[in-house]
């Protein structure tokens, strides 16, 4: 296919689910909610994923450097999302499964400063990474933990038997 | 709490639990197929979460141009995740919901070449959108676009009634 042709496929098949949209009605709050939920988790779920060599430096085991760069670049680009994934309210849909604790919107100013103080150490991570400097890395990577640990403390469910 | 005790209790954190992976056991292959997959699928949750706006860009849509380019590093660093959370072959889970095609690892190579073609566009429209050069933002778009269909069209299963 010719580059033009390529270009309206992409149009076209993009134009063609915003029609099908538009023609079912935008998806019901709580399936928009039960979205938002999702796009949170699996933010998440990738940054413990990326955190795995990292925590490994930390504990003097033997990591490449340049997976720990590349993974704290990631972590820095995951942890960038957090404050807007955080914006859609969903205290009232309770059948929705999910940590998040009400008073992420209860208490919006407080929340925000932690989630900032995660996207800041996880920026200084990802510079010292970056720079290939595996003592302050490590520090670094302990800051990004103290701010996970921060928010969860206050904003996430503990899990059963904590 | 100062610096040192601080990472201290980061480190003595990430220690406990990787101790108390240790008393219970690795996670079964099973258990860890699971993870897998729910990894992949977060991955793609944020690429398509992240390419909402630039599709709208694609439409003509009044887009602001730095929200463009910060979705566009972030798809970047997202399809970058790919090719290794397909490492894992999960096929022999058919208890595990998933949408990836056994092809996948019955045919590595080609299914490589797929998505390092989406990691190549996927870089292009990252800088096509840091340039703020709209044309080929769009452009570069249309390409992410067709290089996800490649490889859906071949190694994604197809949701009901299509």
């Amino acid at each position: 296919m010719n580059r033009p042709l390529r270009l309206f496929s992409a149009a076209a098949l993009m134009l063609a689910s915003s029609l099908a949209m538009s023609q079912a009605g935008p998806p019901s709050p709580e399936a928009q909610a039960k979205t938002a939920v999702e796009n949170r988790q699996a933010a998440f779920k990738l940054i413990s994923l990326n955190f795995g060599p990292i925590s490994g430096l930390m504990r003097n085991q033997a990591v490449d450097p340049a997976v720990v760069a590349r993974n704290a670049a990631r972590i820095e680009s995951l942890a960038g999302m957090l404050p807007e994934l955080f914006e859609r309210d969903t205290r009232e849909f309770k059948s929705i499964q999910t940590a998040a604790l009400d008073g992420i919107w209860n208490s919006q100013a407080d929340f925000k400063t932690k989630a900032d103080a995660l996207v800041a150490a996880a920026g200084k991570l990802a510079a010292a990474a970056k720079a290939g400097d595996s003592a302050a890395t490590s520090a670094a990577a302990g800051e990004v933990g103290r701010t996970c640990g921060a928010c969860h403390d206050a904003y996430r469910a503990k899990p059963p038997g904590r």
